[in-house]
């Protein structure tokens, strides 16, 4: 069975899931309730809340109890995106081809978004009561651990510290195992939790998912090399500017290139041979491979 | 039984819960670590988790169960003042007597530092295993939803759109209601939860803990003219440097005094008749109102 159908009627969820779980924009603090949407709704491939229930697919999850992680999931990344855009921080202006939210709306905003945006996550997997509370604590306690200093944090935070410094290989993928890798293994993670997978498999598909983040990486520092920031929908060219290392300054392009091969080798070995409808993991895989933006 | 050696007692389960629950400073990312141990174990009244210890002492809680939910709370409370404290929100260079955390560290330090201790606040509570998933769920999504958008930071952002005009008295209550209040009740509703209180008393312990939150904040604004900065630790007179509306302000000095004596009578009239050892509770909502920083 081609994935499409099924990526398409899943977008279709999550972005219903998010519409109604953020604040409405015209009830007091309007400004602030604005800001939360503009992050969110502003488009974006959501690829981590289609991992969700991609993997939830895997592992034979009900698909109704897939909505709540693939929404925090996404909450949680949105608001690292504000968070990052931010003047302290990477200092961007545009993302997914609008302002971003300092520039639409003013940093204190932005700040205070991002920090209800991340509670609002937790908020939306404590209250799914579709789902037991034992399945709830495990998913809060993945994203928590995921989105802290041990993981999505800690890798901006060295992001931060090696700016304008070259990091050798094995320190830049500690960077982004923490920085998008993290969160991406969450998304897995909250998937498979869902449905129920052995240890066994959560292991196999977390095997997956760290080379997937590994991959995405890569590809996204070729992208900032090789595309428009018009393609990107955020400034091209940031990484050269800001002087921070990357696959394609460390290995040059045709090592980049190599190094994302070996991802793609490790995502199918890590499939390899699991039960379950795995097409819309992998459709996700190569998606994340060849995009162009 | 005097309240006193209890508090001493709670006070360093809390600290000790708090040291075990930060990340070490000398594990990378160091500095990130270091950021959050500063916010987090500079001082501090410890007024919220001590709430959390007063109200599952006043239902009958194991005290076992409430290090992590006493824990949390104040992780989330030491994240908002570092954001707070911002350049582009209060921008404040002192606080508990020392320099603020991106005066200390950096700005995008201190960014990161906040988001961090948010996601680690929702870690200690879903991974504290001896308490039932049931019971952890109703403690994550009553975090979750004082600290967000219809609370804590509701309550900022309202105070950031306030700053330079005159908030009439009830848009005052509200903002306050939101920014201070909403996470002293969820600190008392997180112990009684553990203290398996029935729905009429949570009911009375959240009358109590909203006229807490009340009171706390218009002695906050009386300190704000009538301390010096060392007294409080902080800057004083930012409330009138700033243009905020405070209870001073708005209802003269002997107005605001009536306004606290009337948030005390309601506390009283809360805890009236409740069973439990409420000494505790008592002498928290005392310190509140009578001290002097």
């Amino acid at each position: 069975m081609p994935a499409e159908p099924q990526l398409a009627r899943w977008l279709q969820r999550v972005e219903a899931r998010l519409e109604s779980e953020l604040p409405r924009g015209d009830q007091s603090p309007e400004r602030l309730h604005q800001a939360m949407r503009h992050a969110v709704l502003g488009g974006g491939k959501r690829l981590r809340p289609m991992l969700v229930y991609a993997a939830g697919c895997a592992t034979g999850a009900d698909e109704t109890l897939l909505d709540a992680p693939a929404a925090a999931v996404e909450l949680v990344h949105a608001y690292s995106l504000v968070h990052d855009d931010l003047p302290a921080m990477d200092d961007d202006d545009l993302r997914r081809g609008r302002p971003t939210v300092h520039v639409a709306f003013d940093e204190a905003t932005a700040i205070l978004a991002g920090d209800a945006l991340q509670a609002l996550a937790f908020a939306a997997l404590a209250r799914e009561d579709r789902a037991g509370a034992g399945l709830r604590v495990a998913w809060l306690l993945a994203l928590a651990d995921a989105a802290g200093a041990r993981g999505m944090c800690g890798g901006q935070a060295l992001d931060m510290d090696g700016t304008g410094a070259t990091l050798p290989l094995p320190e830049l993928e500690r960077l982004h195992a923490l920085k998008t890798g993290a969160l991406i293994r969450a998304a897995v993670r909250l998937g498979a939790l869902a449905g129920d997978a052995d240890a066994a498999t959560l292991a196999r598909l977390d095997e997956f998912a760290a080379a997937l983040g590994l991959a995405f990486q890569i590809r996204d520092d070729i992208l900032d090399i090789e595309a428009s920031s018009e393609q990107l929908g955020k400034t091209a060219g940031k990484d050269q500017a800001q002087a921070k290392s990357t696959y394609p300054a460390l290995l040059g392009r045709d090592g980049a290139a190599a190094a994302l091969a070996a991802q793609v080798e490790r995502m199918d070995a890590a499939l390899a041979g699991l039960p379950g409808d795995l097409a819309p993991l992998r459709a996700l895989a190569t998606m994340a491979v060849e995009r162009s933006h």
